[in-house]
């Protein structure tokens, strides 16, 4: 016993475990907004070996319980406060909010159906089917993108140069459309683009093969991340870019497979796109934190 | 509710989460034997995004309920039914029966103190300290080396060559000494072996630098996973090779330390070698198993 007393404090946070098209999150629970998750906690958490792994964290919170989501408690009722995985402070996330949309109606604390989630990107209208089928997929309104037009940039990959759309979806994205999805080849280093000062917070880079005029298939690089399963507002990038190039417009459905899975986006008439997707629950339970694991 | 109706079957799974330097497993409580967990379930549950995510899982059964451990059941209480993250089965793994053997002293199946585990290959003796200490460090028996001294062995990375050892720990290692740990890079695909016809089912490659007559530092690429961040049987073969190129004989006791952390491996008097190095739970829970996740 004399041991136990000796050692570090144990704290142990409640969790559920979910994807969307195989990009995974940790939900915290926190509904009274009660836990103080640091940086260095939500690393511990987030790595896949000395934690429970994910690509990032969802701390579920009430809107009233939460300062800077107070303004938004008038429309939502729940906060997504969303952190990557190496503890930084995340804005929206499209394959994130459809776990945390899923998580809420599986426990019983939102209703299904049409619901809004508050976000740092602002409040999020969210659809999840009423008839409760844990497999159904879930529409999660993701914005407009802008697509800055200058400069052009290129991708470029083991001394290949692909040249590329630049596409902002509140986070940044380098497009190129490319022959055949197994060339590049593994993307072990992120890819170069040019010119840097287009993207002075970094990029994400989507590879994308057009399988039709509704249909495209992506490899994504993620900012920060590397080589990823999905990546929501990555297949709205890649809509935008081929909308763009084949003069698209108005209200259409995209097909968007990624590593990961299927993803559907859709264009509204005023430009603004939904992504439809998976959002699985796979565990629930608590993990320990303490000083020295 | 009808759409409840009409989902497949779900499964719920006890498990809980742990490493040993970085090498982490879930533990699945099975005292009677009466979970099937086929290799698609086992796939599903190591997926580290569509699942929890682990190296290997290690089912914790009683001897006397299993027909393959119930020839160990006077040495031994708990049979480690361990299995690679592939689905396939395992036989021993020396990161992994240290979290096994926490795990059970822990949840109070095994008292503290030297103990025996049944193992696909054989029982082995584990020493968990007995003051409680959950950041204590665990020792496991890992049996005697086998040097088959031929063939002479070459390891290629990236056009570089490095002379190495052919070391069996129960499984197939090559141990190269190298000059600096940063040089080969990434090791983004498996080092070349050669000749290939010492190692028909694969090898797992350790790169070491000595740093002192009784400690190394190893980076590790494991077959059939990739570089790692630890590796039991890989450390105790760097050591043995250590031993075989000075010329160590005896009890010797040696640090090794793996990008996951410090083991330390100690030779007996019989040439047979101990492993050392830490365990940590870090989650429990229930997992979710279903048809379409």
């Amino acid at each position: 016993m004399h041991g136990r007393l000796l050692d570090a404090p144990l704290r142990l946070v409640p969790f559920v475990k979910g994807h969307g098209a195989h990009n995974d999150f940790i939900v915290v629970p926190d509904p009274e907004g009660q836990l103080t998750l640091t940086p260095a906690d939500i690393t511990r958490i987030c790595d896949r070996r000395t934690g429970l792994g994910a690509d990032g964290l969802l701390r579920a919170v009430r809107t009233t319980a939460v300062p800077e989501a107070a303004s938004m408690a008038g429309q939502a009722e729940w906060f997504m406060d969303y952190h990557n995985a190496d503890g930084s402070r995340g804005t929206m996330c499209g394959n994130g909010i459809r776990v945390f949309a899923r998580h809420l109606v599986e426990a019983g604390l939102s209703p299904a159906g049409v619901t809004t989630i508050a976000t740092r990107s602002g409040p999020r209208t969210v659809r999840v089917p009423a008839h409760g089928d844990r497999n159904s997929t879930i529409t999660v309104d993701m914005g407009r993108p802008h697509l800055p037009g200058t400069p052009d940039v290129v991708v470029t990959v083991d001394g290949h140069r692909w040249p590329a759309v630049h596409v902002d979806m509140g986070n940044p994205h380098a497009v190129a459309f490319v022959d055949d999805l197994t060339h590049p080849g593994p993307l072990c280093v992120p890819p170069k683009v040019a010119p840097s000062h287009a993207y002075p917070e970094g990029v994400t880079v989507e590879f994308a093969v057009r399988t039709g005029p509704h249909h495209l298939r992506l490899r994504i690089h993620e900012r920060g991340v590397g080589e990823t399963q999905a990546c929501g507002t990555g297949a709205c990038a890649a809509v935008a870019a081929h909308r763009l190039i084949h003069r698209h417009s108005g209200a259409q459905t995209y097909t968007v497979d990624v590593p990961g899975g299927r993803l559907r986006v859709a264009t509204l008439g005023d430009e603004s796109m939904t992504l439809e997707g998976p959002a699985l629950i796979t565990a629930r339970g608590v993990i320990r934190l303490d000083e020295q694991s």
